[in-house]
């Protein structure tokens, strides 16, 4: 069992120095939001996770989800957890207060989420589905679905999920064939759903699923699913869970990692059909889904940077104490000494540390854009693909690098770093795979606005580079010599796209993945940058970090960009080459 | 379970075009070899893998090696199937023929290895590291040794492990620990080894154990290592297996992957010391160990190839099947199709092919060394750590994307893609991890030398390169020009370390990883280079690959140098920029 403190000083620097939580909070007149709540919210949160999340995790992996008698019993402990997770208030955070919400900022509500899914990210999916679920309701829910269910799902007192995916019906859902027969008021849904993240469990005295199905006149396609709510448990008189519905989980998977999470094969109408209930209007199911995605797509990005952050908390405390090899006095020297090593913790601090910057950001636009800042929505836009796809990329070299730093230990399974490794591998891969994301930051976010969005954000980044020099610091001059170096070939890239690939689909298909990472290492690039720049002014004045702190992020905003940023030009120069050779061999030549 | 054919074709290609087996056979009077007896010994080895051991594969690594009764049980049916293995002779391919081998040359045996770790990789590690004890007694056996066990390591009725590792002496064998204390003319060892491979099974008569222990006036660190073999059971009068040698396995590692490999504690002299004998002089172990290394070492980046090419065989038989959705005329298109998934094959199989042609040129330069040519024998000093180095790190990507492209069914453990992926994860730590082959490569192998042979290969590619630019051909210049532009970047890196980090250790440190990488992606650009460059004068001629196979050898080859070279850069930039960062932040502030 490894330990796990949230990196609470790292998250508030964020949300004070890059995101402006105060001003925000000014802003739009959030009376009780500040700094200073942040304070002790991450703190009691890093309690909760720290003392009883983080060590039912390798328990989890060990004795995971189970299907008996027709239902999923979860692992032994996870219930009573839920239970303090739900009575500590940690679900009703940033729900809305009319609905028993707390209504504060999603930016902060990330911020906590963070410590969850580093604690225990198999847990942690079960509130997150939920989350999805009562944005999905908020935004599109009639008055009577919200009344009859937003409290209880926002309270945490029951649990939501997502059914999308279908046998034939993954990342196309316009395959979708699960029907639903208007019946009175309701409707009968029937069909099959599988990969459904918690469909089933004990935890809650009802579970709300959320269904994609189509109507018997609906057209073919994307433009005929709808969006039903399917209760576990139908409501009796007094709002409260009575008979069972006619849906049941039917199978779980066997996985490589999150096994604690059940993976549900879920059955709907069986019998006389499952009774669930239309959200919102006929047909407009895929437009709804793709609200609850956005928010989804950044909070499995955030699981990208919770992982990691364990698994460099687990490689750090592993280097200290791990002896090889003796000085010329004899003392035994810790591996942390060793270059290779201190280049691996290196590279996944800061890692660590451009994707915490990246992930709020982009959750502040969420807030932002909520209260009407149109430039903000259409750049949280632009960096969700990224926030998914990137940050779960990288996840993976930070997970595998904490394998590495434990050398032959690492792979034995009671180390755990292996669950760590094992666990991310799906985060590049559920809420759509990196290749949907990379399509769609080519396509829907870049192409479809002719490039207005990616230009605004590299001239932005363009000038806090020459703020960077300046300043006339030798690290941050260093660092915007990189960065400068980075920005000119994206600005290649950029002319390249508009111009080439915004008529040739396939062309923008093959490059979108260089695309895509190549937004990641620079984006990250440069908040680390800016978190240098903030640093630096911070330094000469009294202020909480402490100066060992703030060079800290001067020494992981330089590493990252002798480390990371060369990548960003190595993606660009691979678009840039035009990866003609994608289709050079036909499929029997491959 | 999934299917795996022996990419025959492929390995005949490098043997032929790049390797020139037929003149080494000619240059060195091997009688025996040929391309032609190639061509056959892998189609027939091929057939074994197809049939007996990937079948065997999956199986392993559901039902482990258990270990009963103070026995390692290995997995039903591998004591069968590696009972075939020696029947049809294969374990004595490359042995010499007065103890009863077929004394063909290491390349032809490399590239039959490769199939046997592609078909089951833990099944395969038991061979290999017989082969690692033949080597070792062969270099440095007495001759009574010799005529004692020789024989049976290579006809395989015997196995041979090699016990290096201590809990406290892992990548630091200075540490050391195990005894040998004289006892007539044997010797008692006494110790313990952790995390040997095969150490134990029951599918041969005797296990042959090579051990490195201390003699008990032995200098301390690693001038007081010395080598015994240990047989489990002793010869009797007649050389048979007879009473049982006090050495025993006392545990199993529970490991990521490879489960069918047992992966044993060894506790040697728990009783009356386990009888061993020396091998060649007192305290010279360590420098045997490295003999045996150079081949094990070159043998473990072969596997990185093996699981590569098996992944990327089931990736490319998933995505030509797996549709997902239609085209315009409403027919289901196969996700082979769409560019990115495209893009992930490509760079699957442009990764095997520049790994084989590394892997395969190394060995025969093995051969060449054997034969007395100075050169080859410094050039493959320096290939071997980024065979073992660079291959196994791109490993960890080629299987990784075998799950991406098969999405939620790659992280069902049923879908075999998960078992690649993790056995895989062993390959960049065993046999020296990657930090330990990137200091090899810096230390040993460049600075040593002041840069001699990296000049040479640089050199070598840089003519290569013109050759490529003079044929006018506009795919082969493309690759000219990716290669030109990484050669300069490298030439740039050989002047940096040679004046910046010769003197300074910890800075080689620094950047020994990038430097390996680097080293790599260069050496794999310039044999596919190399590759497209035989490939169009195959075309004008007739020959056995038809046009359409030549073509795929220049479009991978392009591939790689878009998709790859450009990284080779990437890592050069990093090194150039020196990586001052690497130790911006003291312990504390990590």
């Amino acid at each position: 069992m490894t330990i796990y403190n949230a990196p609470h000083q790292d998250a508030i620097f964020v949300l004070d120095q890059l995101v402006g939580l105060d001003q925000m909070a000014a802003d739009y007149q959030l009376e009780d939001t500040s700094l200073e709540l942040a304070d002790v919210v991450i703190q009691e949160a890093g309690k909760l996770a720290s003392d009883v999340l983080a060590p039912l995790n390798a328990q989890g992996d060990k004795q995971g989800a189970q299907l008996v008698d027709n239902k999923v019993v979860q692992t032994p402990g996870y219930a009573e957890a839920y239970q303090q997770y739900v009575e500590n208030g940690w679900a009703t955070l940033t729900g809305p207060v009319e609905f028993g919400g707390q209504g504060l900022p999603h930016v902060l509500g990330t911020a906590v989420n963070e410590l969850w899914h580093s604690a225990n990210m198999a847990f942690a999916l079960c509130p997150m589905l939920s989350q999805g679920a009562v944005e999905a309701l908020i935004a599109h829910g009639s008055d009577e679905l919200q009344q009859r269910y937003l409290a209880q799902l926002i309270s945490g007192e029951w649990a939501g999920t997502m059914n999308l995916t279908e046998p034939n019906a993954g990342s196309d859902l316009a395959a979708v064939a699960c029907k639903a027969t208007p019946d009175g008021e309701q409707y009968r849904i029937r069909g099959q759903k599988i990969f459904i993240t918690w469909g089933d469990h004990q935890m809650t005295s009802n579970i709300i699923h959320l269904v994609l199905a189509r109507l018997p006149d609906a057209p073919a396609g994307v433009k005929g699913i709808s969006l039903f709510l399917v209760p576990k448990f139908l409501l009796d008189d007094q709002g409260q869970p009575g008979e069972l519905n006619d849906v049941r989980c039917i199978s779980l998977e066997h996985k490589l990692g999150i096994h604690a999470s059940p993976t549900c094969t879920m059955s709907f109408g069986d019998n006389d059909g499952a009774i669930g209930y239309l959200i919102g209007e006929p047909n407009k199911g895929l437009n709804y889904m793709f609200t609850m995605m956005n928010h989804a797509r950044q909070a499995v990005g955030l699981q990208g940077l919770s992982i990691s952050e364990r698994a460099y908390q687990q490689a750090l405390a592993f280097a200290k104490e791990r002896t090889q090899g003796t000085n010329k006095e004899g003392r035994k020297i810790a591996i942390i000494e060793y270059p290779d090593v201190r280049r691996m913790l290196m590279a996944m601090k800061s890692g660590c540390e451009a994707m915490r910057a990246l992930a709020f950001t982009a959750a502040a636009d969420i807030d932002r854009a909520h209260h009407g800042d149109q430039a903000a929505k259409a750049r949280v836009e632009f960096f969700t693909p990224i926030v998914k796809g990137w940050m779960t990329e990288l996840a993976q070299e930070v997970t595998s690098l904490n394998i590495q730093v434990h050398g032959g230990m690492g792979f034995v399974e009671e180390t755990g770093a292996a669950q760590h490794y094992r666990d991310a591998r799906i985060l590049p891969i559920y809420e759509g795979t990196t290749g949907i994301q990379a399509l769609d930051l080519v396509g829907r976010k870049t192409l479809s606005d002719n490039g207005a969005v990616l230009g605004q954000l590299l001239a932005e980044m363009q000038t806090d580079t020459q703020q960077l020099s300046l300043t006339g610091e030798p690290t941050l001059i260093a660092i915007a010599t990189e960065l400068e170096a980075s920005l000119e070939v994206a600005q290649q890239v950029q002319d390249w796209l508009l111009t080439k690939a915004s008529a040739d689909r396939k062309l923008a298909g093959t490059i979108s993945f260089d695309y895509l990472m190549m937004m990641g290492y620079l984006c990250g690039g440069w908040l680390m940058a800016k978190s240098a720049l903030q640093a630096s002014e911070q330094m000469s004045q009294d202020n909480r970090y402490g100066t060992p702190f703030l060079q800290g992020k001067q020494g992981t905003a330089q590493f990252f960009a002798e480390h990371y940023l060369p990548r960003a030009r190595q993606h660009g120069q691979t678009i840039l080459g035009g990866l003609t050779s994608t289709f050079a061999l036909t499929i029997d030549q491959l």
